[in-house]
This record gives structure tokens, sequence and C-alpha cells, in this order.
């Protein structure tokens, strides 16, 4: 049982078929074809040798499928956390690539560790942060960054460095009379090949294509560009990265945001998965499952790993039911770096930049932009700061611009909050916004108004301030305000305190408030200050129960009705 | 007309009689025979000679009178900004005197210019931010160091000049044998005195009283203790302080502190008084009236000024109905200052500092904690928070702090709001929250449930697992899912999203999604994701009609009723 709940795929393959496994074993063996170009394409992105990328897509992949909760997920390098490690890495490693290499590994360690911090403390929640608008806009961003930042493998030329697209666009303009033509016929060719194999026959495995068919040019005509090179035979011996106070202090808020950022594209994509075949995924397993992936690719050599979209999507297509397709992912390319090591030798970098160009062109969010302007333009807003955030001041001040900016945006929202004034529809008892229903008829005398919103420290003088704008718009002088609270689910003491001055202040003015469908938690906060006892006999079900009580005792001012505590409980 | 709009004192004038005008005369004196003695303690409290805080009491007073929209408010040196003022200057002034009447003059200008600017964008909305108990909980904090720091006037010996509580306390209690026995006598013998007249003959002039004895008492007496000393007569020429860029910017955080903080105090106290009266408080226009006031505090040799608490109920108990009443309290201080300083020579410091803690003892709110505490637990715990900051990390920060710990407070709540599984109460078609109600009666193979809360991108995924596990909890395989979304006031592009893939995945599993009393915004937003379209003749307007159309449907499975656009648009 403990053996079980601490390896969810023994349960995944309980009572498991020949065919569960058969299709599997399948999908597995698909997903490492994919993976093994993708992943040495973005060791390169990363600025790493090619292999450490097969490194990180071994132990690591082994490791989240026996302790992953999602059936689907394919674990490994991805182009996002790739950029994200480049980012860290770089300013650090100066020239040396033993020592970038070493980072790149303690870099790993830090965000898995980080995530299985996360997980144990149950922080998986935190992610609840990143709103869509900002995750596409970042997404887009970096989607870009990584984009130009291929630009001098596809030009065969050298361009230093750089995060800031500015930079990297004038250098690759300065630079472009040196380019190398067969790099950009490859480059170009290549990424034709991958398009067209992408809409014309999408089973096939084209990374794998490309890789061959480039290797293969490079080698039978002796092309003169920049190739992969010997790729040293094997899997690495696990060792623990050099671990230096000030070296670990240097890297971890990069380690905090690869944690937070791999874990995010992979929940979101796990969850997507699960929904459809029914299953669960639990968010703080999860975090768990990927920190243990992390940490074995810090452990083995490699450079941080997570789930990713694209290789997830060709292993649930390929028939991914259990963990156990990510088992022999891992150990194809285990198997890969055993034996076929050689045949990379003459793979042209050319071709692993233009996979990951193919990639990462479809995380460009367009069609989000496009979509949040037709239905939301304050989420296309914040989509639009974070993009900009990302390009203009960096990968991870960007996001966290776009949280700031999406929590200060939900604050300011609910802070002047949607308020309709209603009105009765005529021959009934239902009463509506007046904007939305013109023949809603209002009452002379009376303000009814809805307030949809929690009421809170930032609008708790809000909803005074529209009541008595209200009370001096009305044609009439305003002898009763009837609030419907049926969309307030919260109070805070703020609100509380605020709500039982503006009572006051009516009263003293000689105009009555009633309230209106109070909701159970507002109603303990309100008895808790008194206002509730104040306010008996004027908190009603629906609105209409109070304005017919007015108008009756408005007829015969002689029948003095109260209702007892059971209305305003009821 | 233009005049008028300028200087809201022309048209609160406009139509007063003798009696009214009698009344703001008689107002403004009382008003100037409690700010006099304040003004000199304060500006102890502050750092500064007593007769700076006499400057700060003349020409910002009358400033405030012409410009200001409220009628009440008492303007001049306060508690809680000398304090900060002190915070922010003592650094930078070292032990010159001259250099640190300088700095609190420029600190004032460049508060009272903060505020202008802040008046001009119209940013008084961010004081919203601060909510009731961070706000009593930084009051509570900085009362009681205001208190602590005037420790050393009571005890009759010197403490070196710390905001550290722990500090204070140790050198005091290291001191406590070198204490000056007729300072603590005098003090202590003024505070008693002080409380006693507060109780019993709380309309006479308190302050003018204690300050008249004690300096009657060391002059006559000739005691050895701390006195005020020579106080140049006259008002200063104005004069604009120095303006060096690296003060500036080192004072820039204080003056942004002081300028919130300041506005928040006068808003607050100017927003009460004018609900009791009828009148209308203008936050942009106020932050205009106090910036102009603080500015004329720096071009006059004063520090930074703001309106007060205790000042402002004694100025509209003694009859303040208008902004004259404030100009006559600014001219009595100017004439106090062209005549009256020779009779300052003997008051005692000790006197002062009586008068500043009698006056912050009461600030400090044991009654909103005690309050909190039986009402509204997580808003005492922001108070706490804001009050252990604000002692232990510094008067600034520690505000900082208290905002942020409300914003994310209130994330988090709504990030995992109340969920109401809802009952039918027998007999009728009224659906309530069945822990509420345990007689309302739940339906076979129905989930019924209320969210009361906006739906966002942090609670997003929040609906669709709370569906899932109502589902699994259910008695009997659930067919039907009955959201009523009366209290979901808005949704943006995340959540409504996640409704969509929520509707999809019941969808595939043979469960239909109803939802109940969709809210304009909302419907708005469905209709832009199509799932308006989608859910067509499943958005019907009370629970009770949803439930009531499964149930006939169950009983005869021919009658395939739709409601058409015109119900989910009702």
């Amino acid at each position: 049982m403990r053996i079980d709940s601490l390896f969810p795929l023994i349960g995944q393959l309980r009572g498991a078929d020949r065919a569960l496994i058969g299709r599997d074993v399948s999908a597995g063996l698909t997903t490492a074809v994919m993976l093994v170009p993708q992943a040495m394409a973005y060791a390169l992105l990363a600025g790493l040798e090619p292999v450490v990328g097969l490194y990180a897509a071994t132990v690591p992949v082994i490791v989240y499928a026996l302790l992953g909760t999602s059936r689907e997920l394919a674990v490994g390098p991805v182009a996002m956390v790739s950029l994200l490690t480049a980012t860290a890495v770089a300013p650090l490693a100066g020239d040396d690539p033993v020592a970038y290499a070493a980072l790149a590994a303690l870099l790993a360690l830090l965000a898995g560790g980080l995530q299985i911090a996360m997980g144990l403390l149950r922080l998986g929640a935190l992610v609840k942060l990143l709103s869509r608008p900002v995750l596409a806009g970042f997404t887009s961003a970096a989607a870009l960054i990584i984009g130009l930042s291929q630009l001098k493998h596809i030009l065969g030329v050298s361009i230093p460095r750089s995060h800031h697209v500015h930079t990297i666009v004038l250098e690759a303009a300065q630079r472009i009379g040196e380019a190398n033509a067969t790099a950009v016929v490859l480059g170009l060719g290549t990424l034709a090949v991958l398009a067209a194999l992408k809409r014309v026959a999408p089973r096939v495995p084209r990374f794998l294509l490309v890789v061959a068919g480039g290797t293969l040019a490079t080698w039978g005509l002796s092309l003169d560009i920049a190739i992969v090179g010997a790729v040293p035979a094997g899997l690495p011996a696990p060792s623990l990265p050099a671990l230096d106070t000030d070296t670990i202090l240097a890297l971890l808020p990069a380690a905090l945001t690869i944690a937070l950022v791999g874990f995010m594209e992979s929940i979101v994509v796990a969850r997507s998965y699960a929904r459809r075949s029914g299953n669960a995924v639990d968010a703080d397993r999860e975090l768990l499952a990927l920190g243990g992936a992390a940490v074995a690719a810090g452990l083995f050599g490699g450079y941080p790993v997570t789930g990713g979209f694209s290789r997830t999507a060709v292993n649930a297509q390929a028939g991914a039911r259990t963990g156990l397709a990510g088992l022999i992912t891992g150990v194809v390319v285990v198997v890969t770096l055993l034996v076929l090591t050689p045949l990379f030798h003459f793979l042209p970098k050319t071709v692993l930049a233009a996979i990951i160009l193919s990639a990462v062109l479809g995380l460009i969010e367009l069609h989000e932009a496009k979509h949040l302007w037709k239905t939301c333009r304050s989420d296309l807003a914040l989509m639009a700061v974070t993009f900009a955030a990302t390009l203009l001041i960096g990968i991870e001040p960007g996001i966290l611009v776009g949280v700031g900016a999406s929590v200060a945006w939900f604050i300011w929202k609910n802070a002047t909050p949607h308020v309709a004034v209603l009105g009765r529809l005529p021959g009934t008892t239902v009463y509506r916004n007046i904007e939305r229903y013109p023949d809603a008829a209002q009452h002379r005398g009376i303000v009814a108004l809805r307030i949809d919103a929690p009421l809170f420290f930032a609008n708790s003088l809000f909803l005074g301030q529209t009541v008595e704008r209200l009370i001096d718009e009305a044609p009439q002088p305003v002898r009763h305000v009837v609030l419907d609270a049926k969309g307030i689910g919260s109070i805070d003491s703020s609100a509380v305190a605020s709500l039982g001055e503006l009572e006051a202040s009516l009263h003293a003015r000689d105009i009555t408030l009633w309230m209106a469908g109070v909701r159970g938690p507002v109603r303990d906060m309100m008895a808790g200050t008194g206002l509730l006892d104040r306010m008996q006999g004027r908190l009603v079900e629906r609105a209409h129960q109070a304005i017919d009580r007015i108008e009756s005792n408005r007829v015969s001012m002689l029948s003095t009705s109260t209702v007892g505590a059971s209305a305003c409980a009821s």
C-alpha cells in the first residue's frame, strides 16, 4: 500500500492487459524518436553540448515515470526552461564549457530541490497566481527570444549571446553579409521540410527525418558547416555538482523561476490530458515527481527538465495510458547514448536550430491575443504588459511584472465593482438592471441597487459613495435604499464597518436601508458588529419583498409590520 | 465661478449669518488653544525646536482653510507624521540642529509636492489599499514607539534616539537610576492632571492649563529641569529650502510615506465628520489642499503637517461649520508667534512629553483588537502582522508589509471561496446551503452548488475541482450539475476558459451542466468564448427551474423542452 502510494505507476499497471502494455510501449518508442533530436536541440539553446540534453532525457524521464501522477506527461528538456537555464548560467560561466555544464547541473539540482520543498509544504497552489494572459504573454515573448537566439545557427555566423531582442536583431543585421550560404540553405530547407511534413504527414517522425537527412547530407557532401562533432558514448556516472554557497545564492532566483514556470508548464498540460482521460493529477504530488526528475538531471550531468507541451501531445496521441510509456522513452534514450552516439557526429547545428524554431513558433500566441481582443481587452492588456516586460526587462522580472499587474488589476476591478440599479419588470416580482432591461420600472423615492462583488477594504467606501450618488441623482427625494446583497459573497472588517456607517448616516437623514438576500458569511460578520440587530425587520429574502412592504406602508401608515429573526435568517 | 471652485471656503461662507460666523470664530479660538501646546510638543517629537511646530501651525493652517473641502478638519503638526519626520531626518542630519530643521522643511516641501501631484493625477484612490486592520496595527505600533520615545523627557535623562522598541526600553531601564526626580514628579503629575481633566472636565482647555501650570511652577520654584528656552519672536520670511538632488532622493521614500499616511489620516477623519454633517469631501481636492498646506510648511520653516484626529474632534465639537474656523486658528498662532513667545521660555519639556503621551496612548487600538478577536480573526492577524512589522522592521516597511499581507489575504480568500451545496427547503422552490439548513433536501443524481465570489485566475481551477469532488462524494452516480451563479459577479478570461473546459469534461462523461442566474458581465464573457451558445437551454433564472426540468424529463423522457435565447437573457 505504501509502495503503491509512493509509485503511482504500480497502481496504473495493476490489471493492465497486453493490449494496453503494447500501446504504451509503442507510445514510449514514438516519443523517444521525437525526444532524442529535441533534447539535443534544446541543450544547444541552453548553451550546452547537445549530449547534455540526452543525459537530461534518461534517468529524469524514468524517475518521473515512476513518481508522476499524470499518465501522459512527457518529461525532459523543454524550450522555455532551456532559455531560463541559458539566462541564469551564461553570466556566471564565462567562456568555460566545463563550468557551464557544472552550473547547469547545479541549477537542475536546486530547481528540483525547490520543487520537492514546495511539494512537501503543499505550495502547489502558488501556481494559481499565473493567469492565462500572463502565461500567454510570457510564453510568446520567450518564444520570440528563443527564436531570435537561433538566428546565428541559421545564418552560420557568431552572434554574442544576448537576451535583449534589439541587440540580437541589430547584431544579426550587421553580420548578414558574413552569412554562410550553406547554413542558410540547409536551415531554411529544414524549416520548410518540417512545416510541410507537419501539415501533410503529421504522423511521420519529422524531427528524426531531418536529423538523419541533415547528417547524411553534411557527411556525404562534406558540407562546410558547424556540426555537433564527437559525442561521448555512455551515461555519465552519478555525481553531486560542487556546492558553493555564493554560486547557489547567485542561481537561486533562476532556480525558483524554473521551479515555478516548469511546474506551471507541466501541470497545465498534465491536467488538460487527465481531464480528457478522466484521471486525476495531484499538484503537490506532481511537484515531488518533477522535483525528483530535476534532481536526477542534476546528478546525472543533465540540466533542468520539466513536462513539455508538444511531446506530451505526441505521447498521448501515440497511445500512452500509463507511466510505462515514459519508462520506455527513458530506456530508449539510454540505449541511444550507449550505442548510437557515433551517428550524431556530422549532425549540423543548423538542423537543430531549425527544430527549435519550428517548435517555438507555435508558442507565439497570436490566436490568444486575437481572442482576448474580441472578448476581454483588460486581459489582453495584461498579456501585452507581460509580453513587453519579458522582452524589454528580462525573462524573470517579466513574469513578476505580469503577476503583479494581474493582482493589481483584480484588486482594482473589485475596488470599483459592477453596480446594477434595479427596476421591476412589468407584471412580475423580478428586479433587474435597468440598463439591460429598459422597461424595468423604478419606484418613486426608492433607490434599489445590486453590487456583485466581495466587499473588502479597497471598495469599503465605494458602496457608500455609490449610494450617495444615486440618492443625489434621483428625481424625487429618496426615503428608502434597497441593497440586493445576493452578489456579495464575503465582507471584511473594513467593509462591514463602512456598511454600518452608511446605515447610520442614512438613518440620520431619515432614509431607511433595506438588504435583500444577505449571504451567510456576510450575515455572520454583520452580527459581530451589531448591525444585524440594528437592521432587524429590514432584512428580506428578495428585493421585491422590501419594496412591497415599503409600498404597502405608504398606503396604510398604520400597519407597522416587522419581519422577525426568522425572515433575516431564511 | 472659477474662484469659487478654487477656494471652497468662499462657497461655504456664502449666505453665512452672524451666528454661524460667531460659532466658527469661537471654534477657531478653541482649536488654537489646543494647537499651540500640541504643535510645540509634536515638534519636539520630530526632533525639532518647539518653535518649528508653531511655524508649521501658521500659514499651512490658513492655506488648508482656503483650499480644503472639509469644513471641520484641523490641520497642523500631528504625532504620526512627526514620528515619520524624525525617522527620515535624524539619520541624515547628524547632530546639526540647523541642518535638521532645513531637512524637515525640505521633507514638507517634497511630501506636499507629491500630494499635489497625486491630486492632479487623481491618485486619491491609492489610499483604498490601507485597510482598517492595517491602519489600526500601524497606528498602534507607531503610538507605542512615540510613547516610548518620550520616556527620556519624563525621566529627565538622555537616551539615544532609536526606533527599535527594545533598544529604547533597555536604555531607559539602564538609566532609570539617573532619573531626575523633579522631571518624573512633574511628568507623572501632568499625565495625572490631563487624565483627570479629560474625564471630569472635558471642555476645559487642559493642554493650555498644564502648559501654564508647568511653566509657572518651573519659573516660580526655579525647578532644575530641561526647558524650552528662548523662543524667537515673529514669523520666518518665506524661503525655499536648499534643493540638493542626493538629499531629495534620500528623503523621497519618507516623503511618499508621509504623503500617503498623512493623507489617509486626514481623509478618514474628514470623511467621518462630513458624513455626520451631510457634506461631501473630495479625495483628489483634499490631496491638493493638504499638499498646499505641506508646501507652505516647507516654505515657512515648518515641517510636514496634515489633518489630525483629536484637534478635528475639538474643532467640530466647538462648532466649526466652515473653513473660517481654521483661518482663525492660523491667525491666532501667528499672533502668538508675534507677541507671546517670551511666555514659553520656562515651559518644561517634560510637560510637552506628557501632552504627547496623553494624546498617543488613545491611539493604541486594543479595543479594535478585541473586537476583531470576536468578529474576524483573519483581520486580527493582519492587524498583528502590521503591528509587529512596524515595531520590528520599521515604520515605513511596516505599512508596506501590512498592505502586501492584506492584498495577499484577499487573493487567497477569493482563491478558495465559500461554496454552498444546495438543497430544496421542503414545500418550496427555494434552494439553500444544506449546512445552514439541515432540512434542505438534495436530489438523487443532481449536484447543486453555489459559489459566491468573482471567478478569476487564482480560483479558475477551484470550481472544477470542487465540482469533481462533489461528484465523487455523491452517494449515487451524478447525471446533472446545477451551478447557482448569482454570486459570481465577474469572470476573467482564465476562469471562463476553465468553465468551458469543465462543461466539456462533464459533457464527455454524460453529465449535464446547468447554470442559474448568470449575471450580465459573466454572460457577456461566456458569449465571447462560445460557451453561452453551447449552454443554450441549460441557462435558467433560478436553480429550481433547472431541477424541475430535470425531474420532469426523468418522468417523461419524451418531452425534450429547451429554453430559448430569451431564457438565458432574462
